[in-house]
C-alpha cells in the first residue's frame, strides 16, 4: 500500500484561508491599495506570445540584484518568501537534524522544516516577545542547521539586533541562518550583505507586503555565492511566473510608490499603537505593517464585531504566548479613519470602557 | 561550516536556457500562437486589488476539477507540473529508495528524485523508444516508491497504453506511479479517473501547452483522495499566482481556442513526418506537439543552419539513445511552412541530399 515518508504522515494540514475574505482586509499583512499603476500597465500589456512562453529569469535577477546593490550569483528569485524557505530546508534539513526558531513566528518555517523529518527546537520568546538571544544561543546544538529568523517578527512585531544575528551566525557556523525580513520596508534595517562576514547567513525579502505584489508571489533569497549555489540546485528553473518576472522591473523603478506607501503605515502604526494605550489595551510596539494586541476575553467578540463592520483582522490565539491576541494590518490614512470607527464601535458592542483620562 | 545535505551536494546543477531566445522558438514545446484572447482580456482586466492580494485557489480548484469531471479532493493545482512533480518525490522519496525512470524522457524527474537522496532506476527504452514494459515490471523491488511515465513522451514522442500502466500500478502498490500527460491534448487518450481502481496512480496535466499559458505556471496534479491529501501537506498554499488563478476559468472555457490549435498541430506533425520520410531521414511517430529526428553528424550543422534562420530547435542528443537527435516543436499552419522552407534551406547548406523519389 502506497504510504507517504514518516515525516509527511506526522505533518498537520495547514488550512489558510484561500477564499472568501471579503471586506477591508487587514488580516494578512498586504499592501492595502495595491501595487503601482505603472505595474498594472505594465501587466496590461502582456501579450499572449509572452504568456505562451517559458518564464526567464535571468535579466530580470540581474536587475533585482543590482536594485539590492549585491551579485546576481547571491540572489534566487523564489515563488514567494514559501518557496525561499522551502529550499532552505530542503538544502540543509534531513531527519535527526534540529531546525530553530523563536516563536511566536511565522508559521511556514515549522511547516516546511517538519516535511523534511527534521525536529523543530521552538525557543519561546523573552516577556514582551523580546528576542530570547541567551536562550537562542543555549540552544545550537549540533545537531542544529537551520535557524529561521523573522526580522520585524511575525505576529509580534519584535526586531532583533544585527549584532544578535552575527552572534547567532558565529555560534552555529554549521546551520544555514535565515533573516526573514518580508517587512523590512517597514522597519529599515538590515543584515543583507552581512553574508560576506557569515557565509551562513541568509536573508529574504518579499515582493508582496510594501510593494503590494503578493498575488504575483515575487520572493528574493539572497546569501554568500557557495551557500547559494547548493540552494539553486533543488530549485526549479521556471518557479516564477511570466508575469511576475515582466512587472518586478517597473515596480523596482517606482520607488515612491513604494515609500509613500511606507510613510503612511508608519503613521498609522503610531496611532493605532497611541489609540490602544489611550484604551489601555495591552499591545506590543511593532515594527512590521500590523500590531498585536491581546483582548483577552473579548477577543472573539471583538473579531466577529469587527467582521460584522467590513473589516478582517487576524486571530493569533493560537500562537503561543499569544491567548487572546489579535493582529491588524495597517492602511493607508482613509483606511486608518474607517479602522478606527469600527474599533470605537466594535469596541461599544462587546463592552470595552475607555478609562478616564487621568 | 555550511555543508547541503549529502543528496543535494551530489546533484548536478540544471541550467537550462532562461534567456535569450530570439526567434521562432520551436524548441521548448510551447504553444506557438499563445494564448486565447479571451485569456489575454481577462489578464488585462486585472486590478492593483487583485495583484495585492494572496491568491486563492479554492474555487479555482473547483472548477478545474468540474472540467475534468473528477472531484475536488482529487486534484491540486501546482506552479507547473515541475512542482507537482517535485512534491510528490517530497512526499514519497527518502535516502535508500528507488525512483524508476524510462530514459530518454523529461529531465525533472530524475533531478526531483535525485534531491531526495533517492537512487533513479533508468530503464532504456526498447527498440524505437517503444515502452519496455516486461523491463519496467522486472525492475521494481521493495524499495520503488516512485515510478514516473510521461505519455506521451518527451522526447520522443512514444506512447504507453493505459493497460500496461494498469499492470505497473498493480505490481507496485506501494509505489506512486505518476503518468505525466502534459501532452494530453495531442494524443488524446488519458488515464484520468483510473485511480479509482488503483490508488496509487497520480495523473499530471498542464496548461503550458495546448493552452499556451506556460508564463503562468499552471500544472494540475491529480490522484486518489487519501493520496492527495498526503501531497496537499507537503504543498504550499500560496503555490499559484493570482493572474493564473484569474485566467484559468477564461482559458477552461474557450475549448475552441485549445481545440483549433491542436487540429493544427496535428496536420503539422504529420507533414514534418512525411517531409523526414521523403528524405530518409529517422525519426520517430510522435503523439505530442514535437517530432524527434536523427540528423546524425550532421545534427549540429543543421541546430545552427536553422538558427541563422531564426528558428529554434532542441539538441537532444545528450539523451539516452538520442545521439545525433534534435526535437521540433510544431505549431501552426504558417509556421510548418516557415519551418518547412528553413528546413530545406539547411538541409541544402550542411550538404543533405533528398534522395531519388521510387
Amino acid at each position: 500500500m502506497l504510504k507517504a515518508r514518516a515525516a509527511v504522515q506526522n505533518l498537520p494540514t495547514y488550512d489558510p484561508p484561500l477564499a472568501g475574505r471579503d471586506g477591508l482586509r487587514l488580516d494578512f499583512n498586504e499592501n492595502t491599495v495595491g501595487c503601482s499603476a505603472r505595474v498594472i500597465a505594465r501587466l496590461q500589456s502582456m501579450t499572449a506570445e509572452e504568456v505562451a512562453r517559458y518564464p526567464e529569469r535571468e535579466a530580470v535577477e540581474v536587475l533585482v540584484a543590482e536594485h539590492l546593490c549585491i551579485c546576481r550569483d547571491e540572489l534566487l528569485l523564489t515563488n514567494g518568501v514559501d518557496e525561499g524557505i522551502h529550499l532552505l530546508c530542503e538544502t540543509f534539513l534531513e531527519p535527526g537534524d534540529e531546525a530553530l526558531i523563536v516563536v511566536p513566528t511565522f508559521s511556514m518555517y515549522e511547516i516546511s522544516a517538519a516535511a523534511t523529518g527534521a525536529r523543530t527546537i521552538r525557543v519561546l520568546a523573552d516577556d514582551d516577545f523580546r528576542f530570547p538571544l541567551d536562550k537562542v544561543l543555549l540552544s545550537i546544538t549540533q545537531r542544529t542547521r537551520l535557524i529561521a529568523i523573522a526580522n520585524p517578527n511575525n505576529p509580534t512585531g519584535a526586531v532583533v539586533e544585527g549584532r544578535a544575528i552575527e552572534s547567532i551566525c558565529a555560534a552555529a557556523p554549521h546551520a544555514a541562518v535565515l533573516v526573514d525580513e518580508a517587512y523590512y520596508h517597514f522597519y529599515g534595517q538590515t543584515v543583507l550583505g552581512a553574508w560576506r562576514e557569515r557565509p551562513n547567513l541568509f536573508v529574504a525579502r518579499t515582493f508582496s507586503k510594501a510593494y503590494g505584489l503578493a498575488g504575483l508571489r515575487i520572493g528574493v533569497l539572497t546569501g554568500a555565492c557557495p551557500a547559494m549555489a547548493m540552494v539553486r540546485k533543488v530549485s526549479s528553473p521556471y518557479n516564477l511566473n511570466s508575469v511576475a518576472l515582466a512587472c518586478l522591473p517597473t515596480a523596482l523603478a517606482d520607488d515612491e510608490h513604494v515609500s509613500n506607501y511606507v510613510a503612511e503605515v508608519r503613521i498609522g502604526r503610531e496611532r493605532l499603537q497611541e489609540e490602544l494605550r489611550a484604551w489601555a489595551i495591552e499591545y506590543w510596539p511593532s515594527q512590521g505593517n500590523f500590531v498585536l494586541f491581546r483582548g483577552g476575553e473579548l477577543n472573539q467578540p471583538f473579531i466577529r464585531a469587527m467582521r460584522q463592520r467590513g473589516i478582517l483582522v487576524r486571530d493569533r490565539s493560537a500562537d503561543p504566548g499569544c491567548a487572546g491576541c489579535v493582529r491588524i494590518t495597517i492602511g493607508v490614512a482613509e483606511q486608518t479613519e474607517r479602522l478606527f470607527a469600527a474599533l470605537h464601535e466594535s469596541f461599544d458592542e462587546i463592552g470595552l470602557k475607555q478609562p478616564e483620562a487621568v
